[in-house]
């Protein structure tokens, strides 16, 4: 056995469950296409609210174990009643939860126990953009950038790796740096 | 006075305010520079806390009302707990709450009352990519498909106008279909 062919339940990861889903997979692709979704109502000003249930994959429907509802806002420093974060926010989260996940699945099924793991995740933003001050300054993030402090029974040589697989598979990584194709409509 | 002249607090929105920011921006560029963050703690398997405190702007540093905290995770389908949603349904959210934000605040401004608004977000994404079963399949979404259901006192062609003006200045839709930097690091 291999550190790779590992398949003993670690960090809270069900090693074997993560194994036997990507050989289902692996032998009936169409069990890879998922479709998630959110719904977004306006509360006031820039005050909104999403609510996240309901997905489509693995062949069939799938329900949360609860409903998930996230509030956004913007800040008062830019007009806002801050009841939550700002949507930018949001996004680093994403990125951060994505790259966590995978850390954790690799890290199991490379064998590695973690003890601790933690990132900061920061994004500089110019609002000449989006207040439409500037043509040459983008609405969005300018750089992101992530820093991991990881702690487990494995050099930190092997820690690193693990985190750079992480980033080779995340999808919100891909998304964020490679971009996607967003169509917007109006029923 | 033109409708892009209105001067009014609507929809929630403090106009004056608004505008008041755009200009204090105008005359100090720098104002403008803002840095978010947010801490993302692992917890065990693929879930994992964020915590958004504060963040840098305006010349100054801001906390937010309150600490915001948000689990994610992946669902028991996808070997996770479910005790969040996963890190690309927040995604979706990010962009749904971005442009409603933007929404509320250019009809406020441009004297349209609002009475409601609804977005649904959905992204398909094939996990072939990232359960490593084929390197044709992308990690992230394929697609991102927003609809809008809006209403208030202007017609229809001018609450499409205002969602596409919406879309033009969004940070979330610029880096979600435009890509950005995002460097990760290990301490």
């Amino acid at each position: 056995m291999t550190a790779t062919t590992e398949r003993m339940p670690r960090n809270g990861v069900d090693v074997p469950g993560l194994f036997g889903t990507i050989n289902a997979v692996g032998s009936q692709p169409e069990l890879a296409e998922f479709r998630f979704r959110a719904t977004n109502r306006w509360v006031a000003g820039t005050h909104s609210r999403t609510t996240i249930e309901k997905f489509t994959g693995a062949g069939g429907d799938h329900v949360h174990a609860q409903t998930f509802a996230y509030d956004a806002d913007h800040p008062e420093v830019l007009v806002g009643k801050d009841h939550g974060p700002t949507p930018v926010e949001f996004l680093l989260h994403a990125l951060g939860a994505c790259l966590m996940a995978g850390v954790a699945n690799i890290s199991a099924a490379r064998g590695v126990t973690l003890t601790s793991v933690q990132t900061t995740i920061e994004g500089d933003i110019n609002l000449l953009g989006i207040l439409g001050l500037s043509e040459e300054v983008r609405n969005g993030y300018q750089q992101i950038r992530v820093t991991f402090r990881i702690e487990g029974d494995a050099p930190p040589e092997t820690l690193r790796d693990i985190v750079e697989q992480s980033r080779t598979r995340s999808a919100v990584y891909d998304v964020l740096t490679n971009g996607v194709d967003v169509a917007i409509e109006v029923a």
